[in-house]
């Protein structure tokens, strides 16, 4: 092992757009685990949209990031030294140890998973945070019933095609919005959705609402939202009656536009429900869904695609091409 | 009893603006009740917003209105014949006779009402659709907790000042928001709310904003919509963590003006709910409603303000100046 490792900090918050100067990458000693601690050889690093909220100042769901310290984030790596009894060196385990190529945690805040049926990176996609984000969302709020369609946006993304084919495993017609005909293709014929809108096609609210009434005829009864603006707005319009929209995420708004939505009368008019959450505050729910998505990867019934950027320092570029949504699947920082 | 009786039936659907001119009063044979039908003489006609929605023809939660057919609309009146067994003439009942100064229904669609504590008119505001609408709201949507803090829009009308009372009474902090300063007044001096504020002195969502921070220092929990537009963006801005939203109504949009709400981003950020209702839709609630609005009454805990127009002739006008702002309280139209 070296004396020292690499990490990326917040070297300053965004104005607008993120940029590659809102980060820097750091030479630092390495970490030594204390009583209890473990240090941990990061493996794969998660980059998720949520992140953009934590650079902010303003308020937010959770404590911003500070200035010059280890950006947040999920990974999954390889025990080196444990000195907590629940871990061994060589144990493959989950964690929120930032953008850095090792961390050190305390054994109780690391999960053990078994990467014998499943690669490891599966444990921050469709096993992990985004998976157990669409299990909440699709049936705590969407609670989708057979024969009812459920609408998603992002729908190619690590969330987003979760949510489609656990809807589709519940016996729902599954719409998906994605952006661009490449992830449309394979949101209907890799991952099973009965139709994608590329929401690039349309200048206006207006033009997706019909083309949003060809693919869904019977209307929308749960909304499973990660962009807002044009595709909320939209998706508002083709609403039935106590339909049910999660709001899980609005990345179209996360650099500052406006995302004003103009259809509010059909929140009152249909008698839907809009719901925001946070799945880390449902921490409950996590082991049941973690079963169904570790079933369902293994079985072969939920398909995931990994977009994976190679080495710590390419980690801002590939954060900024996930919020322009350049990524394809689950967006992936390899670290070793 | 005279062999005819006046009517207003819908002229013509409003392009905007509801004029005079969509409506027409006519003179037409007075009903005969059959078998199981009563004959009632309407002492008072309700008028309410939900009634802008009918006289379009675009989806909606009800059947459109249809044209050349009586106005639909709540009254309360006296049996005159009875050809119905639980019913009986001199009896007070109450129905959804409409715009009409006699009319007939099988008397199972009627509820006789008991005048002995009460005047019958009270049975179309807070004993009546107005209190089981605020009543339904807060208590199944908004759920108020002891300590938080209620706020509803158009706070003297006949929803919004049961609204806040009804709060008060659960222990919560209650703020209303309404238009002018008599209103406000009244609001705060008879009904008891905390606070009032005059969403005419509001150039904009961010001094609303302001101001509304002042009233309501430790955040809003609950909020019980009823104008939407700058009122439902600058209370979004004041929301507390897990906050509820009863969508009620949209009025400031009913003219067919944007109603668009800007900030989407705070139902995220603070995991809000936001639910649309009808009250007619929970049925199940109304007899629990109705006893302890009806006690509230009273016992004068619940308060209530009426604007009364005289002669169907009124209702009309009275019905224009209801979606304007310009009754206080309840808007009644004495029939008889």
């Amino acid at each position: 092992m070296t004396a020292t490792h690499q990490r990326i900090v917040l070297a300053s918050r965004p104005k607008g757009a993120v940029t590659p100067e809102n980060f820097r990458l750091e030479q630092v000693p390495m970490p030594q685990p204390g009583p209890g601690e473990v240090l941990v050889r990061n493996h794969y690093l998660s980059l998720d949209p949520y992140m953009r909220g934590r650079m902010e100042e303003s308020k937010s769901y959770a404590e911003p990031q500070k200035i010059g310290e280890t950006m947040i984030g999920g990974t999954v790596g390889v025990v080196e030294i444990s000195n907590h009894a629940g871990l061994a060196a060589g144990d493959t385990v989950v964690g929120l140890l930032g953008w850095q190529e090792y961390g050190v945690a305390n054994g109780r805040q690391l999960m053990k998973v078994d990467t014998g049926a499943m690669p490891m990176s599966v444990y921050l996609g469709p096993v992990g945070m985004p998976g157990v984000t669409a299990w909440y969302g699709l049936n705590r709020i969407c609670g989708p019933k057979p024969g009812e369609t459920v609408l998603v946006s992002a729908a190619s993304g690590a969330v987003g095609s979760v949510v489609g084919q656990l809807a589709k495993l519940s016996g729902c017609r599954a719409i998906g919005i994605a952006g661009g005909p490449d992830k449309c293709e394979y949101v209907v014929s890799e991952l099973g959705f009965d139709a994608c809108l590329d929401h690039r096609q349309f200048a206006d609210v207006k033009s997706m609402v019909r083309a949003l009434r060809e693919v869904a005829p019977q209307g929308v009864d749960g909304l499973f939202e990660n962009v807002g603006g044009v595709c909320l707005d939209a998706a508002l319009a083709c609403m039935n009656p106590f339909g049910r929209i999660a709001l899980c995420g609005l990345i179209a708004g996360y650099g500052g536009q406006d995302i004003a939505i103009h259809n509010v009368r059909m929140l009152l008019v249909m008698r839907l429900k809009a719901q925001g959450f946070i799945v880390s505050e449902h921490m409950d729910v996590w082991p049941q869904a973690l079963a169904e998505l570790g079933q369902g990867v293994a079985t072969g019934r939920i398909k995931y695609r990994e977009t994976i950027a190679d080495g710590l320092a390419a980690a801002p570029e590939a954060f900024i091409g996930l919020l322009a949504g350049r990524n394809f699947g689950k967006q992936l920082v390899k670290l070793a």
